[in-house]
């Protein structure tokens, strides 16, 4: 298969703005669909902003799945020709908040994740999913979606990455903390291990600007199964990271004549420490 | 308790030369504790270098964990006053050739470890090891020990990590291979993933020079739980990298207010994929 443009949107948002932040995104989708991307990656809670008052605020901004948001960016998708990853704030069938992100095309939802670790105060607003993160056959490989903090457990990372997915897209909401003078973020770091581990490239849309207090890192970054980044870091600009990806070349898992990150791993070894009656 | 001062001495071995290469880490073990270092780690494999033309070559500079190299070791400690750390190339009971690990202090033998992910021509000459890292409780804090290419299967660091491990200690060879200017070897970045997401201590130790072909990259590195790099990279130089640990700042694994690297992991989501019969 031919190489594929993918574009990583890093989009300032305004929290509580929801057709403001819907308009930002779509013109930045718009844009890297006329720079020839074909995936593109739009940041976490690209609907609502992040830094809610409380629960009530967020409930008033959420949207099911079949809400505008999503739907628009179906259209998106259909009249683009694409793949969009993108995060946003749901309110689900059963009128529980969630931090949740889509892969969606032209035939519509392929999937929908709901964001299982949670992040700080988060954990006083969402209801944390429990399903593991979805490995989508697409027209251009197989792409899986995780959440910001997910991307911390290389555990969680394993399962889509086992399953197949050649490229993870992440959502993103990084907060800007502290980092020794010449280092990217540490955010990036971890993208970069789980990225070289698995052999397989990362997409990550982030932020920038400031909600609330919390100033966004702007870390956006496509990463590849060697570790690297590509196309550049997006640090704290309002940009998009493009980059045109091998995809087939994710399917490759060898490291030398004898070694394969998936099959090198020893199972048998780590079940123990996975039975949850070990890990309080 | 006081922070202890660690080092990790990145050693010039010479395949073959097993009574040279005991002097050389020797030598700059002495030199460490002169410098005030109580835990000291060294590279994989001392005693006899790597790059073994085959199995009866490697069988031919082994020895027991009571042999010579190890039992230097724990006079070493004995004398200085010294947790170490430091990899040999095992004959054991059996007979079989293992790439081994040992923590020792002046009582002794403290933890015997047999890498259990093998790299490349590795499996031609070891058998691997099924035994988890150890985690020791020692007169400075609870020390793990992995072997190289086991750093890279972030569930196996979880184990040691899980069960208190405060410094997880590295004997590594890592062969210098092409990277990207500006970045450091991408060894030292998954080492950085591993520390932060277990917020942990981790001290390398790698060689430097060539050997029968391979260059060696001297990545020696010591990371805190941040995961930043601490005391400066070694590399390529014959060096000892030197910083003082605060090793109960490792106790703490909160990350925000609402946030806990271990903690915050949902092992009961994790299990599945851990069935052997699911990893092929």
């Amino acid at each position: 298969m031919a190489p594929v443009r993918v574009a990583c949107c890093q989009v300032h948002l305004t929290i509580g703005d929801v057709p403001g932040n819907r308009g930002r995104v779509r013109r930045a989708v718009a844009a890297a669909a006329e720079a020839g991307a074909r995936i593109v990656v739009v940041p976490e809670l690209a609907n609502s902003g992040y830094v809610f008052a409380d629960a009530a605020e967020a409930m008033s901004m959420a949207e099911p799945v079949d809400g505008p948001t999503v739907s628009g960016w179906i259209d998106l998708a259909r009249r683009l020709d694409l793949v969009l990853v993108g995060g946003f704030c749901e309110r689900d069938p059963d009128g529980r908040l969630r931090n949740s992100a889509v892969v969606v095309d032209a035939t519509g939802v392929r999937a929908l994740y709901r964001k299982v670790h949670l992040w700080d105060r988060e954990k006083l607003v969402f209801v944390p999913g429990d399903a593991a993160p979805p490995v989508v056959d697409t027209a251009y490989g197989q792409i899986a979606a995780v959440i910001c903090y997910d991307l911390e457990f290389a555990e969680w990372i394993r399962l889509p990455a086992l399953r197949g997915a050649q490229l993870l897209c992440a959502p993103v909401n990084w907060p800007d903390l502290p980092r020794p003078d010449g280092e990217r973020p540490s955010e990036v770091v971890r993208v970069q291990a789980v990225a070289a581990t698995n052999r397989m490239f990362v997409a990550v849309a982030d932020r920038i600007g400031e909600e609330r207090g919390v100033d966004w890192v702007g870390g956006t970054v496509l990463v590849d199964p060697d570790g690297w980044p590509i196309g550049g870091l997006a640090l704290g600009r309002a940009t998009t990271v493009l980059a045109d990806l091998d995809l087939d070349t994710a399917r490759d898992k060898r490291l030398s004549e004898r070694n394969d990150v998936h099959a090198d791993r020893r199972p048998e070894l780590y079940a123990p420490i996975y039975r949850t009656e070990e890990n309080v």
